[in-house]
């Protein structure tokens, strides 16, 4: 049976799975819904109790929350198609990209997803972005960058090595770029920054969702 | 050489990991700081870069992040000092875990943060709560315990059986039902939630953590 995902393209959590099934080598089939889908009572009833995207369904399993989709993912298919090891089999580089993966979600994500809301969520309910939330969210995930450039100091990822944990900060990376903030990520203010930013970005898989999925 | 773990009592992170070293029957040395230290420079560049608490420290290596930390502690150690199991080996049950540890990130720990930021850590710096951000947040976390009762249908626990995702609902909470919000846990509407609650509450680990550790 292939591997299907519920979700939409232009969401965030939906091209982090599909970046890890990507790097894993994994073939799947995609499943789109529609915004307005997520919030139906048989959706929330039988896909996601929160009304949100993505949802995977393997040989009749079903799960969803993103991170736990690709911990699955992992957990299941690493090192069955590739190489390639997004969560190591050692136990302090594992918690590492724990670690990481938690910065990610507890101090990355919070401040883009502010930016995306108000530069790219609006725009597709035709609302008007408020600048005043735009300027906080930019302060804010400068700040945040700042510190990123500390972690990054000569390394070429944030464990050392490529991992799950890079995997994920790629979607609303790529979003505040499209939407004119390149030097959020592409900065001579913030050299590490910006190595680790190509590192992640020009990695073949990544390219490959990125193009493949458009933007809202 | 003792593991390790700075942080300070009445953080609901640090407590989260309390109750995982105290389920796993692992022993412990708790090193105490202040809120106003982990803003120091020195705590940044040695501790946690984004100045939070807690950090462990296991034959020295260094980890923060408190889920990363409960999960590197339950892949080293789980199963060596008792039968206590807080992630399967399982791929399965694992990814259920995992699942339900990003609904208690993503949907639950937000609004009781807010709730908690209002009527504890207020009280804390001898400010006013918000009677607004108050209601806000009551209403937020009312919506999500909602949606827990129609999960915990025919349930002991989120994914069956005792797991790292229940234990880490357990300082937020306390510290709800502690500040006059008992009926949000306690509460003849929510019979599943209210069932689950004294399940996951009157376990000794977490009993022992309540009441050694203040609040604030």
């Amino acid at each position: 049976m292939t591997i299907q995902i519920i979700g939409f393209s232009g969401s965030t959590c939906t091209q982090k799975v599909f970046n890890v099934l990507e790097e894993l080598g994994l073939s799947y089939e995609f499943i789109k819904v529609k915004y307005q889908d997520i919030k139906t009572p048989e959706y929330l009833a039988t896909n996601h109790p929160f009304g949100k995207v993505p949802v995977l369904i393997d040989d009749g399993f079903k799960l969803y929350e993103s991170r736990a989709i690709a911990r699955y993912l992992i957990n299941k298919y690493q090192g069955t198609k590739n190489s390639i090891v997004l969560i190591p089999s050692d136990v302090q580089k594992a918690a590492l990209v724990e670690q990481f993966i938690s910065v990610e979600t507890s101090y990355y994500t919070g401040p883009l997803h502010k930016l995306f809301e108000q530069v790219v969520l609006s725009k597709y309910f035709e609302k008007t972005a408020d600048p005043v939330i735009v300027k906080d969210a930019l302060e804010e995930i400068n700040k945040v960058l700042d510190v990123y450039e500390k972690l990054l100091e000569d390394k070429d990822y944030l464990t050392g090595e490529f991992s799950l944990a890079d995997a994920l900060h790629c979607p609303y990376g790529n979003y505040a770029i499209k939407n004119g903030y390149d030097d959020l990520y592409n900065n001579p203010k913030r050299p590490n920054v910006t190595r680790w930013w190509k590192n992640i970005t020009e990695r073949e898989c990544w390219k490959k969702v990125a193009s493949t999925y458009e933007l809202f």
